[in-house]
């Protein structure tokens, strides 16, 4: 697999095609799980971590499945290649920054990765774009089973999956959807979101996962509990409340739109022109502005723009993918520069300005 | 004088032609008379104050004088129309707001205007776009001269001419300088100019004189002593410190762009863009991002943009400038509505994106 290649299309997920596309970016499903035959990576000494990889490499490699897997082995890909994997979702950032051998596999069109050697011996991921968690669910569980074939997972008939850490125990499975939510944040009423989903053991993080900030009004809320509920439990739970928070966002878009459409209009609009002007731009205000013009596009008050373009921006304008863009290593001021520079360039011809 | 052409077209002074166009927007001298037969505006009755102004408006009405005077009987202007002299500099903002008998001549091109009944009978104004000191003086001599061949002006052998309040009393003359001081500004600089100046008995205004805030980066210094000193002494003190303010100022944008280039073109590409995208502007805002387009115009950080349309979108975008413009009244949300549409459609087509 040509990592180059991802910076010239983008995975399905980030197309925009699936159900309610304008406010559930993707729908993710992970599941935990281990080899019974050795001891959790945490466990593991450095030979044995060696060995893990390459027995889940040797059968991960030769896997036959649709779509088709492509195995990389992490520990020989530089940091910008690892950091660009990083910013498609397809490895976590601490499989990235960890040392010792581990991998990933990913599939065609992005839409599954499986890592090895993170916190347990196989992380398996399907990835969706919209509100699909039924259709990532039946995904998985098909990988899963394919892969059990291969391999003998770590598994109590007490407990269920056994994980590295016990907060993943029993389903192993962690769900979660990624809202754009920009109209509760202006609104100021994310937070009350928040306390409630807090409630009833739903986490909320930002697009990078845990401990970073929700920049662009993206929101990722995943299920807490995987131990005593089963898979399809675990999957309700998440599935019910979702719609709910869609609503909210759509009842904020139509009180902003009724109550304050030309403010509104206005910071759309400037949103849009910043970023077809800078020439200097950080990655967290690029969010932050393609944010505004995401909910402009989906408002109708940014005509001739091209969601799916808007989207890619989000992930292209990210460190890594800008210095594969760029085909070169820049430091934190050129990379502002070359981000305005590929935004204008990109933006240049989209979008008509309202008289 | 039909007032509607006056948002056509600009006064010689906002063309921006002078010498030192790039820092000094105009230069202004206007002198303080009052008539020796009828007591001081402050002390003069109703009646008196209705006699003075037809005694001034029949001469000014007649006056033989080129560039030739145009007398506007400010009590039976709109009071809009009445903002639209002051606007351009043809009037105070007291004489537009008080009451009685008053009146302006303004002349062809907009160089010069004689207020009646303001504080004084008669206060005389030329106004030139750039550093032209000199030329205002020989104008408004010249001016001065004529009007005095017409009337009996009020004189003392030993105070020299006699004005209404005292601090004008001698020449009654104010000589004026406005600038243009965006690297200053930047550079924090502003302030330590002004305590100089205020040592050496200048004072520092903003654009529309006394009291309101340097919108736009915009700077008027004047003298403040009119007593015990020759015109040409007077003169000569604001015409020296003039050059070194200049100095300053130029050398602050060649340290700005030597220290800071790009976070300086960055500013400026973003007010040119915030100016062609944003659908609401305050008066406020529109006045500082032009001045940054100003200054990007005048360092050559913004190409093909024309620094006299610029100019002229500084008080085209004054509040009665731009319901003339619309040709209705409009409140505060509606003007910054006007105002924004209005400089979209101006800047359209101005300027050529970096690359």
């Amino acid at each position: 697999m040509n990592l180059d290649i991802m910076t010239q299309q983008s995975g399905e997920w980030l197309r925009g095609g699936g159900p309610e596309a304008d406010i559930v970016i993707s729908s993710r499903i992970r599941l935990a799980r281990n080899l019974s035959s050795f001891p959790f990576a945490n466990r593991a000494s450095a030979h044995q971590k060696a060995e893990i990889e390459h027995f889940l490499r040797d059968r991960l490699a030769k896997f036959d499945f649709l779509p088709k897997l492509h195995y990389l082995n992490l520990a020989t890909l530089t940091p910008l290649d690892r950091q660009l994997l990083v910013e498609r979702q397809m490895i976590s950032r601490e499989l990235a920054n960890t040392e010792g051998p581990r991998g990933v596999a990913v599939s065609d069109g992005e839409t599954i990765s499986v890592m090895v050697n993170e916190e347990d011996h196989l992380r398996l991921q399907v990835l969706r774009s919209g509100f699909a968690l039924d259709e990532c669910w039946q995904e998985i569980d098909r990988l899963d089973d394919a892969i059990e074939q291969k391999v003998n997972y770590a598994f109590s008939e007490e407990f269920g999956y056994l994980t590295a850490c016990p907060t993943n125990v029993g389903t192993g499975m962690r769900s979660s959807v990624m809202l754009h939510l920009p109209a509760l944040v202006l609104k100021k009423e994310i937070e009350k979101v928040f306390r409630a989903l807090q409630k009833i053991n739903l986490a909320v993080r930002g697009l990078y996962g845990e401990g970073s900030r929700a920049s662009g009004d993206f929101y990722q809320i995943s299920n807490q509990v995987t131990l005593g509920k089963s898979e399809t439990t675990i999957l309700a739970e998440i599935r019910n409340v979702i719609p709910q928070i869609i609503t909210y966002e759509r009842q904020a878009r139509q009180a902003l739109t009724r109550e304050s459409r030309h403010q509104l209009q206005d910071k759309i609009q400037r949103a849009f022109g910043t970023l077809k002007s800078a020439t200097m731009m950080t990655s967290e205000e690029t969010m932050d502005l393609l944010s505004s013009v995401r909910l402009g596009v989906n408002l109708n008050l940014l005509e001739d723009v091209d969601i799916g373009a808007i989207n890619e921006l989000f992930i292209h304008t990210q460190p890594a993918h800008l210095q594969k863009l760029v085909g070169q290593s820049l430091d934190g001021e050129e990379r502002n520069a070359a981000r305005a520079r590929y935004l204008r360039a990109r933006l240049r011809d989209l979008g008509t300005q309202l008289n």
